[in-house]
């Protein structure tokens, strides 16, 4: 048998030049949405995630922990046999609400809020040590053991969000006072950190730093800042290992980890030799991140390689049909390939999150399509899961499937995700559009309108569309004066057939679409038109055989977006549904369903009670039951179950019903919630 | 739609005089197995379990704890944020490893083992203090804290399993050493616990020693034994709560449990007004056990009217089709209805095996032919399961379906499965007859001979059968002389044909049978033949269609033994292989593998490989794959898997094949070890 090699290899290896001719991205400050599926979602984190989350950490003293002169009270999340406590990341909890709170008033101006952001930066630049340090949890409770445990403690991690938070601000309001603290740490961070005599080699267990450090370089130009960066990532894995030095400094067997093993932290080997996605999952995101950057940055051709091997690897092996991943809660991480459970799954909202700063990064560094369509599946469907419509709950893992007893929370002890999802929702703007020299990149679709420079012009772009719930996208382009560019406009992966018109004329595809973009160079003028049509039927997607848990399962797509049968929607509780190959599937829009979503409807089948019992098989049930099978369509009574056996020879009727969708990311905003992404084939 | 009502309340209502018309159980003494799926099983216990388990507890240090007056080492198993250790339990172990270890006695003697079981005993007898008490953890350990905690240091449970050990030890070699130090015990405790003034009113968190002094009752003669049995039934559950004022005692907030609630030890209500199977199984098991003995022993009907309702609970809302029971490692409990999944089912060997006492107590009272089907079905799958083929492995944990990682282990700090199989099997010919009055009860079909009397006149009992392999089996009664009895002959629930013939001539069922039982009245003398065909085909079992992990699937199950498929026969991992509802399932018994089992097989379908594959999903898989549909038979490779895309619109393709189901007690003894009990229908 004939087997084609695989093409991966000619189509991924990358000269250092193509590395060097990275897209930047244009500024989340340029870009507004307009309805559609986003603009109430900026709502909802501007006006309730936001205050919600303020609310939350007040009522549970993480903003105490500011108040680093105060002798510390109890600790209030204990250590629990663990090596840390969650107060050890408060400060990148606060961190976190800084920067999304940021984000949002960039364009919706709020006093108030400004002036709330404003006080919390004076309170971290007062407690700035005055060697540019700054932890609470250090300062205030343990001074002595300062950089004492990297392997756990996350105080990297937590120098790396404050840094995050200070760009944020300076961005979205001018302000550089936070900017100023993060500078102060980041150059005492570089004397303590690095290759020189005395320094220390060492590096965070869970990377972030190095992500932050690269945005701190892009803001304020310094190439230290890059360099310390550099020095985190390629550091990381190498023998000695820093981390067993570390352990045996503090009098403990490096051997006595909690979590077990390197890979946990994605330190067993130098990244650069890395081939599995492996450990924590949100670690794994951050640091990849941070390689991807990096390759893009400093043309390191290696470094993307490695990042194109691990790629591949997660998303041909270990990723969810929702660009969820990380399927088990022991070490919040990845396990074997195929494992992908679905009830199960932890799929952790940050990690998503994380999987879309990945391929947003590995998109500029390569405009290639393949990670346009990654960031697209995991922000529409496995990260945008993580909050409630409301924007007032929030989900951590994210199951695939659930009998009904998975909810959403209001808080959590580690209460990372709803920050990091708001701080992704409030700053999409900045996915969406690139420039590169005589290029501008367009990514996303969704009704919104940009305006940022091109060559020196100032460009006006309008999308008027209702994607993703329909395929027909309108770009306005209105540039001050007419300039010409190369508009690099994305195709997704699963559209089987687009077409562009401009200003009414034709566009011929083919010889103008690369690696998921067409490129549509001329000189551009006012009043513009793009129309981009992308064929978006709803599909029947299938699990690769070695996954389990998906065999004999079918999920729904349409587009970029994944769906899910919920209870509520239903007649019977999603797993006695079975979706029959043949039965069409349509798409509607539903105004009255959760603010107005797309849903997907199919006949199909409800596996409902067998036409008489068998008492062979259950002998406590006594008499058999001998109604015929239901034909209604009501939903059925729980004490109708206890009519048929537990166990007998008779298979079980099904009877016709209609079945409903709804995007995944909407579920668990209403009652019952039972869900199910897979279902069944009849 | 008219519904009829079930009779279960009818069928189930019984008079006291119904309960005091009790069978008594034939002791294993009587019963020796030839041949067929027994006999090998109970040489394996007696040449390996037996020794293997001795040597377990000596390298593991459970025979130090019988060395009270020496200072205790460090604790072997630390407490480690549980209300007790393991350590708690050595006493049990031992008591258990010597009542299976005495069973083998019965029929092999073993001087080396009757010698080493003495030993203990006088161990034993030197340790026991002289008020009566023996516990050596207490002891030894902890003097002070005798009986103030009852709720989690299973101190009556340890006393329990020591009074059966005694009872079991002097059935089989009429020795009473341990008999005496039981009583001595017993004695202690009828002092110390009861409802006069100055006792205490305590039971123990985990039932066992209820059943144990119905057993030392039924063995002395004294009532005495019975009343404080009776006493622990009937005071579990009432308010003011015991185990309330005992955590009082200690200083301890009553509701600071570690388990949580009441329900885990079944003293969430009096038992009586119990109608939910809840909590810890094996604990439920052994409550429900000494409950039914009371119910018969006492002619008590409210008794045994609670017994039928957690019975009907069980066995028609909480219970695999394996008879295993308990689906939750975090109570090692039940959950809730219908919630039965089969890659986490705990299902603990232990509970199976209790559920075995409690249907064998309530066919005893009962002689209803659904709880002999209840015992039989838990014996050959969900209890025999736990123990290998060469009975030097084990399970504590029985799932329905493995990927390959669960496997059977040699060790486990809580090592309570292990002797409580192994003395299931030893004294399992006790299970297979019973008399009462004028009746001779046959219960269970196997290749053996039993000798007791009838009415004072010598029986001898030959069964010549290959069940459970076949349904033919021959019963030869050999009376000394000449006597008339009823012969109630068991006509198992899951036959739908059963023929009966004596001496060549058929016997006519239909009037004869009631509840599961033929009774054959006549006067028997040497050379009579019974001959009982029970039409035994393979067949398929359908789940209640609330089971959400069963919906679709079909278990394969043959006369009492239910069927799995284990990857090491098949040619796909078992989550791969769809069995056509029209296939016709073949029986066979195949004499090489696993020493000689039945087996079945299928016609049956692969999901494999898409005929190719789809890019558009899979953006990190480059090409698609074009090969053809995979037509051959062999194993595939896991490097096939590479080439198919983790997700893609195309419907993967099948290929045919012929399944083959082996006994699911029989899995786990051979490599790779995937296994399911539930199989896709396709």
């Amino acid at each position: 048998m004939r087997r084609p090699q695989r093409t991966t290899a000619s189509r991924t290896t990358p000269s250092p030049s193509d590395a060097a001719r990275t897209h930047r991205a244009v500024p989340f400050t340029a870009v507004e949405f307009r309805d559609g599926l986003w603009a109430p979602r900026q709502r909802a984190v501007r006006e309730h995630t936001v205050p919600f989350l303020h609310a939350q950490y007040e009522k549970n003293g993480l903003f105490e922990a500011l108040d680093v002169d105060s002798p510390p009270g109890p600790l209030r999340i204990p250590f629990n046999n663990r090596p840390n406590t969650a107060v050890m990341y408060w400060d990148s909890d606060i961190a976190k609400w800084i920067e999304m709170a940021s984000y949002t008033l960039a364009l919706h101006p709020d006093p108030a809020l400004d002036a709330r952001i404003d006080e919390l930066v004076a309170q971290i630049a007062r407690a700035q040590r005055p060697d540019g340090y700054f932890n609470t949890y250090f300062i205030r409770r343990e001074p002595a053991k300062r950089w004492t445990n990297l392997r756990d403690w996350h105080e990297l991690y937590c120098a790396g969000h404050l840094i995050e938070a200070a760009v944020a601000h300076a961005q979205a309001t001018g302000k550089t006072a936070l900017v100023d603290v993060v500078r102060r740490y980041a150059d005492y961070i570089g004397t303590v950190f690095g290759p020189g005599p005395g320094q220390r080699r060492g590096y965070c267990g869970h990377p972030e730093i190095e992500l932050a450090l690269i945005k701190l370089h892009r803001f304020t130009g310094e190439r230290r800042y890059l360099e310390l960066a550099k020095f985190f990532v390629d550091e990381r894995g190498r023998q000695p290992h820093y981390f067993d030095a570390e352990a045996i400094a503090r009098g403990e067997d490096p051997a006595a980890q909690y979590y077990g093993t390197y890979e946990y932290s994605q330190s067993h080997l130098p990244v650069r030799e890395q081939r599995e996605v492996v450990g924590h999952a949100v670690r794994a995101m951050y640091l990849y991140s941070a390689m991807a950057d990096l390759a893009g940055d400093c043309g390191d051709a290696d470094l993307l390689r490695a990042c194109q091997r691990l790629w591949t690897d997660l998303t041909t092996k270990r990723l969810y049909v929702t660009g969820g991943l990380g399927p088990s809660a022991r070490n919040e991480g990845f396990t074997a390939d195929y494992d992908l459970p679905n009830e199960t799954a932890y799929a952790e909202t940050c990690a998503a999150v994380g999987l879309v700063f990945w391929a947003h990064r590995m998109l500029l560094t390569e405009c290639d399509g393949r990670y346009a369509d990654m960031l697209e599946l995991a922000l529409y469907n496995g990260a945008l899961s993580g909050l409630s419509v409301d924007g007032r709950q929030f989900f951590y893992d994210n199951p695939l499937a659930s009998r009904g007893d998975h909810r959403r929370w209001t808080w959590h002890r580690c209460p990372c995700c709803p920050p990091n999802i708001g701080r992704l929702i409030a700053s999409l703007g900045g996915y969406m559009y690139s420039i590169a020299p005589g290029e501008v990149g367009v990514h996303l679709y969704a009704a919104s309108q940009a305006r940022f420079p091109v060559d020196g012009v100032s460009l006006l772009l309008q999308q008027q569309t209702r994607y993703p719930w329909d395929g027909a996208i309108s770009i306005r382009i209105e540039p001050q004066r007419p300039v010409e560019f190369g508009l690099r406009l994305r195709i997704p992966g699963w559209c089987r057939n687009a077409r562009v018109s401009i200003n009414g004329a034709e566009f011929n595809l083919r010889p103008a679409t690369d690696r998921g973009y067409a490129l549509i160079r001329r000189r551009w003028q006012k009043g513009d038109e793009v129309r981009l049509t992308l064929d978006m039927p709803a599909e029947r997607i299938y699990a690769h055989h070695a996954v389990a848990a998906d065999v004999g399962r079918v999920a729904l797509k349409r587009g970029p977006v994944v769906y899910c049968i919920e209870e509520v929607d239903n007649d019977a509780p999603v797993h006695r549904l079975a979706l029959p190959r043949s039965s069409p599937i349509t798409a509607h829009f539903d105004s009255g369903v959760l603010g107005g979503v797309g849903t997907l409807c199919a006949e199909a089948l409800v596996v409902g009670s067998p036409r008489n019992g068998d008492p062979a098989m259950n002998p406590g049930d006594g008499e058999t039951d001998e109604r015929e099978q239901d034909g209604g369509n009501d939903r059925e009574d729980e004490s109708d179950r206890d009519s048929v056996p537990l166990y007998g020879t008779i298979p079980p009727a099904t009877r016709p019903t209609t079945i409903h969708a709804i995007p995944y990311s909407f579920w668990s905003n209403r009652d019952p919630a039972g869900m199910s992404v897979w279902i069944r084939e009849a």
